[in-house]
């Protein structure tokens, strides 16, 4: 289960013919990266073509995000976090004193005068508020917020001692497009909320997992689905003193849909993810590990859920399925926060 | 495990206040979408307004381009496929006659003057090839292929009649950028690969795993990762007679890298993300479902890999993490082709 142990094959004397970087050094190479190179122009050339490239492309889907969060990653080569999980082990170690903090941002009303109330929110807010804390994470709820007033929630989160802690949550409700996400008072990226928690910049939850639940549109397009009809049926039912982990790990973004598509909301009963997602959570989130669980609350939405707005045909009857994007290098299970289980049921 | 069956509270009717689309109807409302709106403009206008912003903003990342495809979904109403999975099944059917056909795209040398030759990528291919077959899969490996070339074998693929089949996985070993991934003569966006094997384009395919895996850059940012140190140690380890499901459901793309980011390859071992995923496979590829085993993909290239480039400093010691996206909507497990055993070992 605990994969093998490859660092020390990677301890002898190599050299990179990177183009755009060490172009000259073309001799004795052993770890190459697959990017394109650019032969003729010089490094500082290539770098900031490389950056202008960036900056036109990246900020898009939900994932994208990730890759423009605005830090430099050089300067951290020094940085030094807990050991809370022994290198190879399978699952995370959800045995802290506290399960962590879960942050909810909760929109129902905004400023920009071309987004509607989205009614039904708070039935989700209220659902995914009531079974996270029956899986004992210390909940808080913020309503409508600014876009400071969510960084100053994010960033005061993100400097937060988290060592007696599972994990960390954050769970946004809200309007969205391709790339971002809507508070009270304008759009933002995705990335603006996430990158605060990379392992650099929050030590204290490096090597913990990170969960961001996204229930919002990321574009206009439609998905009409396919009818699956009966035909014949079958069905089936090694540990050292330290290790170093890429700042980017044990991250899970699960988004309500996947990129360019809409995200369904009923106006009573919620959104389709939303319910989905906490009737799962309530039903098997000490029972069942997270991507597992995520994969039943993607079978409900894809499933169970399509559209009905007869007076609008082009809307009418439509499917959604969301987006799980996961990083998590371990198996991770809510377990028992009191009984504190050594392995899962 | 089932979800429950949430389709009938849709029956009712609704209608939709969606704005730029149907802005009068603002009453019963209840099917709504977390898009942005538009008031003030016309459905006609908003509808192109919103397809140049698409246009803008689609084919970034490893996802975005899921979005972009070049199909409209108007005009797939009526698709009907045949219904592979009882519809709240927690297990995909993986008991067909055959596993199904794997397609290797391995990339070493380019015509494109600006690309090294990728040194190592054949020991990538020659891993992955033989655990695939260990897996029952029908292996076809196709060396340094050109766009069209690429596009006509996986335009055949997607043509063929899959009904005997459990599943389809397309490998692809190349350079790459973030968005895009090279043929041996020019670029290309992913989603010209997965576009075909929606559900609506591919039918036999439907309700079906769709895996895919990339080896390849998605940008040049470096990862130099946070040192993980001792401290105390803790580990511990309902079926009807037809349903719809979303065209993009039953997807998984498992990329070597996040967006934005370098993947690392050693020129003699091959790639990190591939030397850890063909062990995987190999080690626990009828045991664990394949969310499981690639979260430990993701914990060996995390923590057992690191560049070792100490002639070029702002190279050495860099980090990597997968990012592995699932639509799958229900466990995916290669049980044995030959003892076609009914549920999980």
């Amino acid at each position: 289960m605990a994969a093998n142990n490859n660092s020390s094959s990677n301890n002898e004397i190599e050299s990179t013919d990177q183009v755009g970087i060490r172009i000259e050094a073309a001799t004795n190479t052993d770890d190459l990266t697959d990017a394109f190179g650019s032969v003729g122009t010089s490094s500082s050339t290539s770098a900031s073509t490389s950056t202008a490239y960036k900056q036109s492309h990246f900020g898009s889907g939900a994932i994208g995000q990730l890759a423009s969060n605005g830090y430099s990653s050089s300067g951290y080569h020094k940085n030094v976090a807990k050991m809370v999980t022994e290198r190879h082990a399978a699952e995370y170690n959800m045995r802290h004193k506290n399960r962590g903090m879960a942050i909810i941002f909760n929109h129902e009303h905004f400023d920009v005068p071309t987004l509607k109330s989205r009614a039904g929110t708070n039935v989700d807010c209220e659902n995914l508020s009531r079974v996270l804390k029956q899986l004992d994470f210390d909940v808080s709820v913020y309503k409508d917020y600014r876009y400071q007033e969510i960084m100053s929630t994010i960033k005061y989160a993100a400097s937060q001692d988290h060592t007696h802690n599972d994990c960390i949550l954050v769970a946004i409700l809200s309007h969205g497009e391709m790339g971002y996400i809507y508070a009270k008072d304008t759009q933002y990226k995705l990335d603006n909320i996430w990158s605060h928690f990379t392992a650099n910049h929050c030590p204290t939850l490096a090597g913990k997992p990170k969960l961001f639940f996204i229930q919002a549109c990321q574009g206009d397009r439609l998905d009409t689905g396919v009818t699956m009809q009966r035909g014949r049926t079958e069905t089936d039912g090694d540990s050292s003193m330290s290790y170093k982990i890429p700042i980017h790990a044990d991250f899970l973004i699960a988004y309500s849909t996947i990129p360019g598509f809409y995200s369904w909301r009923n106006t009573t009963r919620g959104s389709w993810f939303m319910q989905s997602l906490c009737a799962e959570l309530a039903a098997n989130g000490k029972r069942m590990d997270i991507l597992t669980l995520l994969t039943f609350v993607c079978q409900r939405v894809a499933v169970d859920f399509e559209s009905c707005t007869p007076d609008t045909p082009e809307m009418h009857q439509q499917k959604q399925i969301p987006c799980i994007t996961t990083m998590l290098t371990r198996i991770l299970l809510f377990s028992d926060k009191e009984k504190s289980p050594a392995g899962r049921n």
